[in-house]
Order: C-alpha cells, then sequence, then structure tokens
C-alpha cells in the first residue's frame, strides 16, 4: 500500500501522526494541572528542533515538512509554556 | 548563518535537536520510575509517526530524514516501554 502512495501523501500521514500526537499530552497537563514527570528540556529542545525542521523543509522545497513542523512547533511549545505556568502556580 | 549550511547539516542539526530532545524525558522517567503524568498515547503516535517519516525519507532519499527519524524512533519507544514496566509495577 505505502508502494502507491505519493511522498506527499506519505509524509503528511507521517507529518499528522507526530504533529497529532501532542494532543494528548496537552489535553493531559491542562486537565492535570500538573506537568512535574513532562521534562522541560524534552518539549524546549523539541520546539527548537522543529523550528529548524522547518528551515529545512523550506530550502529542500517539502511541504510536508514545513507544514507538519510548523504545527508540532506551536504544539511542543504549548506544553513547555503549560509546563511552566503550572509549576509556578504550585509554588 | 543559516545560508551557509548545507541542507544536509541544517537537517542533521535539526535531527540532532528533536532526537536527543527525548534523552531528558527517558533518564527523568527512568530515574522517577513513574510516567503517569506523561501521556502513552502521545509517545505512541509518536513512534508510528516517525516510523512512517522513515519511510518518507527513504522514498525522498533524504539522509537527514531517515538517520535522525530512526534514532527517534527507538528513543520513543523505550519511553512508552518504560510506562508501560513502570505503571504494571505500580499495581
Amino acid at each position: 500500500m505505502i508502494k502507491l502512495l505519493t511522498n506527499d501523501t506519505l509524509g503528511l500521514i507521517a507529518g499528522a501522526l507526530t504533529t497529532l500526537a501532542f494532543l494528548p499530552q496537552i489535553i493531559k497537563t491542562y486537565r492535570s494541572k500538573s506537568a512535574d514527570e513532562v521534562s522541560f528540556a524534552t518539549f524546549t529542545m523539541f520546539a527548537v528542533g522543529v523550528a529548524l525542521w522547518d528551515l529545512y523543509g523550506i530550502k529542500i522545497h517539502s511541504i510536508p515538512v514545513v507544514v507538519a513542523n510548523s504545527i508540532t512547533f506551536i504544539l511542543s511549545l504549548s506544553i513547555v509554556i503549560m509546563k511552566v505556568i503550572f509549576s509556578i502556580n504550585k509554588k
């Protein structure tokens, strides 16, 4: 089946999964108002990394890389922001 | 500076960041032996997604996409496995 997919379609499915993957973590963290077990370094490095993937996608003219990483950037950054806010509120 | 980087170099730096990003979460989870606040759905969807990114990278002949996502697959899967083991051990 994978052979039948165009490169862009496969990339968009992959991008949809790695992008939407962040939603359950966002919902879980928002509901529990706690993210002590979630690593700040992980999601910060991730946000910076996907910003660079965006630049890479622009340079190689890959629509799936640009679209997926732009959304992932916003989602991973929102986990970082929630973690900071909830950790301040706990003090 | 980014204009001076070749596409592959930029992709490899981006890949190094989004790949190494998982290490702090792995270390944190391994030390605390608890991952209740870490979303199972997030890291499972992520592992499947990066496996598809791998196929995409093979199809578009992008070394950075293949290398980064192969390592990310192993790391995100190890977070899923740790979460399952620690949650079983708690019962």
